[in-house]
């Protein structure tokens, strides 16, 4: 059981933040409202999550502007994409031995 | 991806509770040494995830006395059960929409 939840990272256990590292995943890059909209969660919330993922260098950020406007787009990196494979298969293996 | 976070219960979201419940599916009751046996984790930490758990109606808690020495066990109820199951299947159908 040990094995299971040392191969789980703190920095996902969140669902949020496992909704974001997913959504990231499947598209190279999501704007903040892109990202809201998948999760549905409020700008707070999702924003401090966001930092949360930015600071252990799993999710990078590009601000730009588009029309006038600010905007803020993530992708995860290099280091991120294997730390949440590597929490994927942390949790496939521990559904595994549930079955 | 929101119906993927909708599934996954915030009582869960902890490694640790990830960890309590997985190894009460596979034992039918375990006591206090043997979970923290299970998760190496701290007294204090085990204790107050334990707690939350119990809150919600997850596991139950047995008091008896061993050889004159407190000893209290946990179970996983009903409602948990459904519960975890129902977790574990939002995780799976996450970790399936990443591959």
């Amino acid at each position: 059981m040990k094995k299971f939840i040392e191969g789980l990272h703190k920095a996902f256990e969140s669902r949020v933040r496992l909704g974001i590292m997913s959504a990231l995943a499947v598209n190279d890059m999501l704007d903040f409202t892109s990202l809201k909209e998948y999760l549905d969660v409020t700008d707070g919330n999702l924003a401090s999550h966001l930092k949360a993922l930015e600071k252990e260098g799993f999710i990078g950020v590009k601000k730009t502007f588009v029309e006038r406007k600010p905007n803020t787009r993530y992708s995860m990196t290099r280091v991120g994409k294997t730390a949440f494979e590597a929490h994927l298969e942390a949790l496939e293996a521990l559904i595994r031995s549930q079955k």
